[in-house]
């Protein structure tokens, strides 16, 4: 397995490369270019050598990549080969959404519980993931090992459930709030900001100035 | 105004400084150490003072950054002393969800039309933003020249829609779809894969080995 630090760009485009060999498997597809895996997820063909080169020698000159052995390697590295449960907190209207969001069916990623404050909310069932009132949330994420939270709660409280979550042991946040949250070094924290998004958005088109078009 | 080429991640913090920047100024600040944007922001202060570097002197060794003269720098690089009004296209429950977010009151970034094919929509007024059906989407983006889009429509649609958005003159699409999409060189895509975002940050928890733990 991986232990050589990879870029966080790189990161980013496993689950990319990793979900357009299951397309080509589905198609029974043997074996792609690099030219052809370029075109397929729009990175060029340079950033995917040099990506891969993270993990030793993929592929053969002029053969290209074995399809299958590219796509167990991708699900050993993302953890695909077993089922990752993760918690949302905050099912306000984005949250409600993201409960309701078709994560990709070739992906072993499963929202299995929620939580909320509004009494209304508590012990309901919502798109199919059981609603818990906050008061459980430490017993319940502790109960179900689940390691990573997606975090949808307002600003002004995001910092307050970040260190209940931290206490229960979660290791991962998938931070949509627009605080920047403080935790201890051993837990991540990815933020989608989705003013952050288009502001950055707006830049590029304005200054039209980056190498590459899409990331 | 800028002009040299700056990295993307670079340009992705920079709506994180503006927005911390008017904080200050609403608290009265008149001047910020590098350290104390640092610890506010979560970003070290060698990146700070990188992405700084690359639009020329912006503070003062041992004085800091004038919290005001930043703040206005910003502004312009970001856009900010203009509204920008941008599009969304697919009112389902993730596009419903985002014409209700709350895109912070400090930006200047409006939601200012909606499309949807669905009959029960078309010409409805939702969450405050007209929604319009998708054959008027052309007419109403050039009249209303709006040039950046949130793309909210099911993954297989999304081509088809982007195509269409092109040809409406559009140069910014913020993609929730999982497709990669295709687009001429002038027009900038940035996107937003939920699974993608969920899988690198548990690749990132498993393999803790990226020099900075939140991005």
């Amino acid at each position: 397995m991986a232990t050589r630090k990879i870029p966080r760009a790189t990161a980013k485009r496993l689950p990319v490369y990793y979900r357009y060999l299951n397309v080509l498997l589905n198609a029974n597809k043997r074996r792609v270019s690099s030219t052809e895996l370029s075109e397929a997820v729009k990175v060029d063909s340079a950033t995917i050598r040099r990506d891969f080169s993270y993990f030793g020698e993929l592929g053969k000159r002029g053969y290209g990549y074995d399809v299958e052995k590219l796509l167990n390697f991708f699900k050993g590295i993302l953890n695909q080969d077993k089922l990752t449960s993760v918690a949302l907190v905050g099912v306000g209207s984005l949250g409600s959404a993201l409960m309701n969001y078709n994560f990709h069916q070739s992906t072993n990623l499963r929202i299995s519980a929620a939580f909320d404050p509004k009494p209304a909310l508590a012990n309901t069932v919502k798109s199919g993931i059981p609603v818990y009132p906050v008061g459980e949330m430490k017993k319940q994420l502790q109960e179900q090992q689940i390691d990573v939270v997606i975090l949808t709660v307002p600003g002004e409280k995001s910092q307050t459930v970040t260190d209940e979550l931290v206490e229960a042991g979660v290791h991962g946040i998938l931070n949509f709030t627009p605080v920047r949250l403080s935790v201890p070094k051993d837990v991540q924290v990815q933020n989608i900001d989705l003013t952050n998004e288009l502001q950055t958005l707006i830049y590029f088109i304005e200054n039209n100035n980056t190498k590459d078009s899409q990331k």
